[in-house]
């Protein structure tokens, strides 16, 4: 059977709904979703069905899903679990493509098998759902309020999706108190089938929305979330809020909801990868989401502040370290602009400081300056009340120089400081919905979340990076493994796949005599270490079979005997297949390199400096895989160790090119190969520019379970 | 003539107020203050000054100082510069003790001399001056708003220090508007005499102040203030805003106020160690004060969350982590407080989770709980706006609950979130002073502030570390070294005063024949490392001077006859004044030593791991001395790279007693021999537990230029 999925689209503009499980009673969920439809206005046909029958609200409630007369799109089902199960293949019957099953009582209680079988029905039979456990859906498109939750939602360009109902439910009542507008609000619940990336797919192409914000507790589907908002953020600014970042939050998390929290840091790294940005609270992440929606993204990265105040001023450069905004730094330029306004005590230096005693006309002034040099590309207004400006005049500067900087497409934040007169200035404003803040850093982390998303914009799609493995021999060396009854690889067979990756190990080889050995030793360059080879001899050190530090063709002629004499001696019916001759690995910086079946994102890549670098100080670099060349670059270059691949305190730079190799090596293999489910090479000892890399040890972990795979 | 410093409580306490430079005109500086001061309705005697008479708001303009009929407490003076030091002279013979000089025009405008010329008079005639360049002073004590700010000012608790009019100005309207009282409000301008210090001595012991915010831009008497500040938090809070955070944030501040902004590392590690908190931004102070001016701070650390929602929960989790906030963690205790209310699919865990179906009884069930528990000391309640309560029945339970809590002296914070409703409520309770915050972060960071507080209350002042060390000989070095010119120590010189101080160096000495070389040789231990000792070789090394490495008897010996003959062939004229024989270091834990006269603060000292982790992980810890053993146990234990000293990857712990000895010993260094500006041990390489450890390399700089020592 060939299935082509609904469009998801039906839940975002149906041209007819029934709501299963209405009911007469208003308190009760069903009356208040009808009730919420009815008044909101939703533009297209409403059926009420209820097997008891009732009337409410203007509707005779049907008794039975058959009875619909007409196409439905979205059937809302409001109805104990138990009944759930056969609604739906009423609803499948009835051909209808898209269920929002309120209800719950599913896996957030346990019970895992209800939910399976209900969405395992559905999707045999071309059905999506969203949920079940949720509050319902909004869609400004079609004015559907489909939720139990609060009737009045301002619409809007901010579209929600949110894995918690309680906080999706406040936050609708919380953006219309801040006068957000909503394009739509998606309760995903337990996203037994719909989750965020179905959902992103199609708010990216809707015209309605200009902000995506998602509220997370747990991610599903990771690797295809990652390719989804990678495409997103390209196109429009996405905004998540995952709780669970601290130790105990995650685990908190975690006994919350059914799905895994995963490793905070693994997320943060691969949202930021993504272009996401990662608010930390509520109110961060409306903040940001309404300056968005409205404020056009700059067109570089040059900022100045303007103030009236120094101590503000200084507050502000502060900020805009923190929030990583670029101060423009151009002193000559600054002077030119600014000189005529800087008067007196002044200074023309970024921040731009127009002192205590600049009227309306000198802020007007300096702003205009500002708005006039195309090397400026977004602006700080700062205030502190004075005696120089009432609150008409404060209002009306602010409010003439936000219209003309909307006009000229160059963002502007305010932040204005002071009394009753500052705040009366405040209350016009934002009744005219101009964004002024009333903290320094609140204004800043506005304009930080506008350039981020200027940044994320700009990043070029580029070509994944993929090395040649011979993944042939690699599934051979996996099969012997698995077949073994082993869920990891020894070290002769990491060996064989480093080989098969060519990443570059210890050179070496085994030879049968002397002279042989004399030659590898030669070719391989002192020192060596020999060892005995031989399925005989298990300890081959307690064997006297392996000599370190051998320097010289003296002491490889030398040790090749005594390894065969000890053998002999203690071993005495040992079979001796040679003897392994192997490069000395030289002191060299140790780095590691490890990738991952992540359990929410899939393939990731991780790379650090070894040892204590990682162990103790947690200095690492995490990506989800496909990454471009330069991609991996900039992930070597996260790590605050980074300098000593530079060389510090008089080294050279070392081999980071070979590192770059050997990471999309790694990337390719833990893609490539699903059932490597872990491999960290650590240490691998890289040398100097040119002088290359030891991949020294590699522990791999393997895997047969499909289910793992997924 | 010896000097006895009037008393600063006059400025808060003055019995008569003489306004110099009052005017006629409403919009001049000196009505204003005038105006301030009658309306606001001080309770002692007001002089109004103006040397061209006239009058205004029912006074008679006196045109000169010496037409005052009675005592007078403090002047204000607000007359162009120029005039000032005339005036001041005029108050010295009215033996007025306090100024408060609100003119502009001195040393922040380069015109250091006169304000030096104001000050010095002032100082040699038993005046205090506050200012220059401030907008005046408040003291709700005596109803006294003697500022050309706002009039209207909220008499409560908070008292405030400002370094900025601009900032200061308007944060007097933004406390009225966010209901903040004052008990003063205090502009210290250029700082030319009276400071920060002077101003916490006073307000620390003033019953009317509960609160100390300040808004600081840099530090004078550093030293003092280290010193005042511990132990005013002892009693009472101090809140600190410090802008210039950011490098480039500093560089500015620099440029804006005549003092140095110094290393914002080297301020924030110390107002830490002095309790003292210091807010990010205005917004964050100024909430922090309010809820700690109404807060008890808790008997201890356990704090709980109660939830009605899962997501919030988790938030909540995850910011107690950022403000450092222990969440009780007893799993039976929990169950058994919180089975009650945490019904159906709820959770006793902490977060407890009262599910979204509690209402206003299940809240105050649960609340009543966490009250009556002695094991909780401090809670955090989160709502999310359900249909369970309307606004009225959340106001009566927040309301109920802050009453009850306030009564047991148990703090709680409450965050809520929604729309209208929980607006309403918001309001409601922000009328009656109950704190309650919009966003999850906001309520936890006042919280976090309040455990801050409870635990720098609780700091012992303890005994100051203090090593002996043969100052004279120490002195005696310097004295040489600033004999020959040099403002730093010679290698040789270093290595005096390392064993001045008994800190171990290399152990080693000089002998004059191969039988004693050999004797010194075993008795250190080999290997041993040979330098020719002889004024005529410079450059030892060439000379074949120096021989590493020497592993036994015979090589001591070889080696003394292989340096003496080298040496004659190399430099034939040299006299050899004999042979030093020193250990050999082995290698260990280098860490790094320091100790500075820092331009701020004075005395300090440094510490971290050596080489990379300092210079490349910026991993340090900084401290203010004098410091308890104590105190330097937890700046050795605030580096990140810590677990190296306590052995990592099976290494054993190192001689962590010797560092801190080594610490105490550079702390004496730095306190006691003042000539001493910078002394840094590097690389100090340590051994395991109890083998000691060895001082490689030290450098120091010495001054003795009386001015930078005081």
């Amino acid at each position: 059977m060939s299935v082509i999925k609904p469009d998801i689209k039906y839940l975002f503009e149906p041209r007819s709904v029934a709501v299963i499980g209405v009911s007469q009673e208003p308190g009760k969920i069903g009356y208040k979703i009808l009730e919420n439809m009815v008044e909101v206005g939703y533009q297209g046909k409403i059926y009420a069905v209820n097997p008891k029958g009732g009337q409410a609200l203007g509707f005779d409630f049907l008794k039975r899903v058959e009875d619909i007369d007409g196409e439905v799109d979205v059937a809302v089902i409001a109805i104990p679990a138990r009944f759930v199960y056969d609604t739906v293949v009423a609803c499948a019957k009835k051909k209808i493509p898209i269920l929002t099953i309120i209800s719950s009582g599913f896996s957030e209680v346990g019970n895992l098998e209800e939910e399976q079988r209900v969405v395992n029905y559905a999707k045999a039979h071309n059905m999506r759902i969203l949920g079940p456990n949720i509050f319902g859906h909004y869609s400004s498109k079609v004015s559907l309020n489909a939720t139990f939750g609060p009737r009045d939602i301002t619409p809007g360009n901010v579209a929600i999706i949110t894995q918690s109902g309680a906080l999706g439910i406040a936050m609708i009542g919380k953006t219309a108190v801040q006068n957000i507008g909503l394009s739509s609000i998606i309760s995903v619940g337990n996203k037994t089938d719909i989750n965020e990336s179905d959902l992103l797919e199609y708010l990216v192409e809707q015209d309605e929305t200009k902000i995506i914000l998602m509220y997370v507790e747990g991610i599903q589907e990771g690797e295809r979330l990652v390719s989804v908002l990678k495409k997103a953020t390209r196109k429009k600014p996405v905004i998540v809020i995952k709780s669970g970042r601290s130790k105990r939050g995650a685990v908190a998390a975690a006994s919350h909801t059914g799905s895994l929290a995963g490793s905070d840091k693994v997320f943060d790294a691969i949202m930021k990868q993504c272009g996401v940005l990662r608010a930390e609270s509520i109110q961060e992440a409306l903040e940001w989401s309404k300056y968005l929606s409205h404020t056009p993204v700059p067109q570089g990265p040059n900022t100045i502040i303007i103030t009236n105040g120094g101590g503000v001023g200084v507050m502000a450069t502060d900020a805009c370290e923190k929030y990583d905004i670029k101060l423009y730094d151009d002193q000559e330029k600054l002077k030119e602009t600014f000189e005529s306004v800087a008067h007196g005590f002044g200074s023309t230096k970024n921040p731009v400081d127009i002192t205590g005693e600049a009227s309306k006309a000198d802020y007007l002034k300096a702003l205009k300056e500002a708005l006039a040099d195309d090397d400026i590309q977004s602006v700080i207004a700062l205030y502190c009340e004075t005696a120089m400006m009432n609150s008409q005049e404060l209002t009306e500067m602010i409010d003439e120089m936000y219209g003309q900087y909307q006009a000229k497409q160059k963002p502007i934040t305010f932040s204005v400081f002071g009394g009753e007169k500052t705040e009366a200035a405040i209350s016009a404003l934002h009744r005219k919905n101009v964004p002024v803040y009333r903290d320094v850093y609140d204004g800043v982390s506005c304009l930080g979340a506008l350039h981020f998303i200027r940044i994320a914009q700009q990043i070029e799609s580029s070509i994944p990076a993929v090395s040649e493995i011979d993944v042939e021999r690699i599934n051979q060396i996996i099969d012997q493994a698995l077949g073994d009854g082993r869920t990891f690889l020894l070290a002769e067979e990491g060996q064989s796949l480093l080989s098969a990756c060519q990443i570059p190990g210890p050179k070496g080889g085994v030879v049968q005599s002397v002279r042989a050995a004399v030659k590898l030793a030669t070719e391989i360059g002192f020192p060596v270490v020999m060892k005995v080879v031989s399925r005989d001899i298990l300890h081959k050190s307690d064997a006297g079979g392996v000599l370190l530090n051998l320097d010289n063709e003296e002491e490889v002629i030398d040790g090749y005997q005594a390894i065969i004499h000890s053998c002999k001696a203690n071993v005495p019916d040992a079979v001796i297949d040679g003897i392994e001759v192997v490069e000395q690995i030289q002191a060299g910086t140790e780095v590691i390199l490890g990738g991952r079946r992540d359990a929410s994102f899939g393939p990731t890549l991780m790379f650090g400096l070894g040892g204590i670098y990682v162990e103790v100080m947690k200095d690492v670099a995490f990506r989800a895989v496909p990454l471009s060349e330069n991609d991996i670059r900039a992930m070597i270059k996260e790590i605050r160790s980074y300098p000593l691949l530079l060389g510090v305190r008089g080294e050279l730079r070392k081999d980071i090119d070979t590192i770059v190799t050997t990471l999309e090596i790694v990337s390719t293999l833990i893609t490539s190969v699903p059932r490597i489910t872990d491999i960290e090479i650590n240490p691998m000892v890289v040398y100097e520019q040119g002088q290359g890399a030891r991949a020294v040890d590699i522990r791999v972990i393997i895997s047969d379970d499909k289910e793992d795979l997924k």
